[in-house]
């Protein structure tokens, strides 16, 4: 399945699985109905009819507690019934296929299946067997893609930045094993920015990386200059065991962002991070809490992001 | 407690306990009941505030993803408040017993509690022991009584044959463990098939199964012939383990429906399962996806089936 | 943090953490508000639309389904939109610290938390690091305080007593573990009972128990007389297995409430308990299931009285 079959004939939005294949233009469309959906936030009753009647079953087969609760409360603001299963506690353990499950669950006259799974393509691979029906929004598959975190993320930079096409952004850190990482770049280079640049150890770079419309550095310090946003990357602490890396210390002294690398970069640079963070690892905390991180904002945005992805997603078929 | 005592005085349907002792004309009403629901959930907005304001608490002390998830739908649908509780993780294990449970969360104003647990019977005592202003549903009790899954097999055979008197059904496979088997057998012949007819190998039957109003096969080839329903069970893999059986690729040799089974039964024969299925164990994949196949219809209809059973369950006593 | 933080500049409740610091006037304030809403659990639609549109986070740091179920009625009968977070099972698991939870939680727009957390204090700390709009309601933190139970607690007493002036109250057991013990206490001596006993082993009583404004007793049959309400503590069973208690037995036969312990009180003395019970070891069945118990009139009061803590916590700043 390429980018492309997320649409439907109309080229409107009928799944959301990846950043790739996407146009600018969809991506702009996006997020300035997430924008319309800021404002109601503020109001007394943070509810809209929009998704009233409809079933949106949250499918995590990898448990987080933040993507899960931002999809469910997006639900629940657009006024959708929301079921949320944890499945590696449930019908697999009966031995039950991942498509069986499927099965069932669209026979319950589902409208949305909202997926997390550690799997790569896992999302991909339910949008390619659900009924016609049916939108699939890609809550994080595998080391594959995050483009809901994705959206978020351009929707934090555009908020604070406005125009994309003079921007340097920098990602840094485990871009190898990171969805994030991957679909920030290409949301990143479709919305036009000036550069988009990769800061990591050779250990935690995917082979030819360059392919992806990226310059890469391997030191942080030369790396954050002239960079207008900043993206660190959380860093599983599981790749400490394994030969990738030395130690959480010795990390943090080559590409920990600190207040003092911070000005390196412009002095109105941007600091993002799709948590949750390890502090002291791959951030300090006065860079984390300080004025120019806008971690918490991302946390916010990404609510209405995902209402914004849902609503469209729903009117494929003019069935909103 | 006998059937009856699911009835309330003016011979309505109070608790959902069990298809025995249940009347003809009540079991019809259930069907018809659901099947207004079911064109409902092809409309755009799928609830109705029939028991807006009305608390259910599913209360799960075997786990059942399938079963719990369509009562949830279910319910909202009713425009009902759902409350999910896993028993087995939550107060049992601060030592209280059953009854202190259903006492204090009856006192919390619940409406309907719908009960799935392993012991025979307990639907049934819980039933015997709440207020009377409260419903109980039996959601399937050890290897007692499934009476919601045989009416949404009744449901799927009206809507795929329409009358009851000529049908033979076969129910094919563990017959003694099966809670699904006893409460279809009952609803069947409450409906007045004209033969029900069980397939199963002789450690699977129940002792003097003839006395549930069935012939009794021990073999699918001679079985299916003449048949126009076939409902396969779930074989249970640690049956496996146990004496009762040799090996599952044995029991599938002996008693899993392939194609060319099928073909002895009618031509217009129709397959069921309860589900979750075991492919290659009772039934081969080339059957259960294939024409002949609604096991997934069942799922459907088993949110319509759900809907009527709560919803008529609410109806004693003018409560609704 | 002192109980007067609980206020907002107007003196009105913002957040409800521990009856210290409370005035009578407030604490009267809630159980007339509760008032109003126990008629309509009656009513055949037992929803108001009061908070609809409101996000409450139910933070549950322990286990708990008796105070996490009504907390989540409570909220849907006020059509708020509630999630519940196990968090032992969640994002703590990815190494995240609490205030990290916390501020993740918030940029998600929740208007409330209910915390319940094993260590004292816990609902403090995180009403002192919340953003001014949020609530934060303690449904139990460590030994420290449960004042939602307690509120519950004079509920029922006032329902059945009327006026708190002439009333000898008796706190019985554990009072040295016990949260709810402790804001018992402060709740009885606010709403200015005649006297408050606690009657429990030397092993089981706070230093100084004295300064809380009680009289001390050591014999549970001198202490019941003239006793009009008489509130038994849980015993942790894990409170045997240290040296505090020599055994089960032996502790009910000194401190367990029989019925004819009980003939000693007032003829009218009412029973209560926070259960869940541990019938024969604090309490005995009879007693338990008897007329003078109100304990499942107890665990009915606290759907109303926690509808009554949220909706007022909820009109600070004229948020509702």
């Amino acid at each position: 399945m390429t980018g492309n079959s997320q649409l439907n004939s109309e080229g409107k939005l009928k799944h959301f699985l990846t950043i790739e294949g996407l146009g600018k233009e969809l991506l702009v469309e996006i997020l300035d109905l997430a924008e319309s959906f800021v404002g109601m936030t503020d109001q007394r009753i943070k509810k809209i009819p929009l998704l009233r009647g409809k079933s949106i079953v949250n499918l995590f087969f990898e448990n987080s507690t933040r993507t899960r609760t931002t999809f469910e409360l997006a639900a629940k603001r657009l006024s959708a019934d929301v079921l949320s299963m944890s499945i590696a506690t449930s019908s697999t353990s009966k031995g039950e296929s991942l498509l069986d499950t499927i099965r069932n669950l669209e026979a319950m006259y589902v409208d949305m299946f909202v997926v997390r799974h550690g799997i790569s393509g896992a999302a991909h691979f339910i949008a390619q067997h659900v009924s016609p029906h049916i939108s699939v929004i890609n809550a994080g598959d595998g080391q594959h893609a995050h483009p809901t975190q994705a959206m978020l993320d351009m929707f934090t930079i555009r908020q604070c930045k406005h125009d994309f096409a003079p921007l340097r952004v920098a990602v840094v850190g485990d871009i190898l094993h990171s969805r994030v990482a991957r679909s920030n770049i290409q949301a990143l280079n479709t919305l036009g920015v000036a550069e988009v640049r990769v800061i990591a150890p050779k250990t935690l770079l995917p082979v030819q990386v360059e392919t992806m419309g990226v310059t890469v550095l391997h030191n942080l310090t030369d790396g954050l200059k002239d960079i207008d946003v900043i993206i660190m990357l959380r860093l599983q602490k599981e790749r400490m065991t394994s030969a990738l890396l030395p130690s959480e210390s010795e990390y943090f002294k080559c590409f920990g962002l600190t207040e003092e690398r911070l000005k390196i970069a412009k002095p109105d640079a941007i600091v993002m991070h799709p948590g949750p963070i390890n502090r002291g690892v791959e951030i300090d905390s006065k860079v984390a809490d300080g004025p120019q991180s806008l971690i918490l904002k991302q946390v916010s945005n990404g609510i209405a992001i995902r209402m914004a992805i849902m609503a469209m997603a729903m009117q494929k078929q003019g069935s909103v």
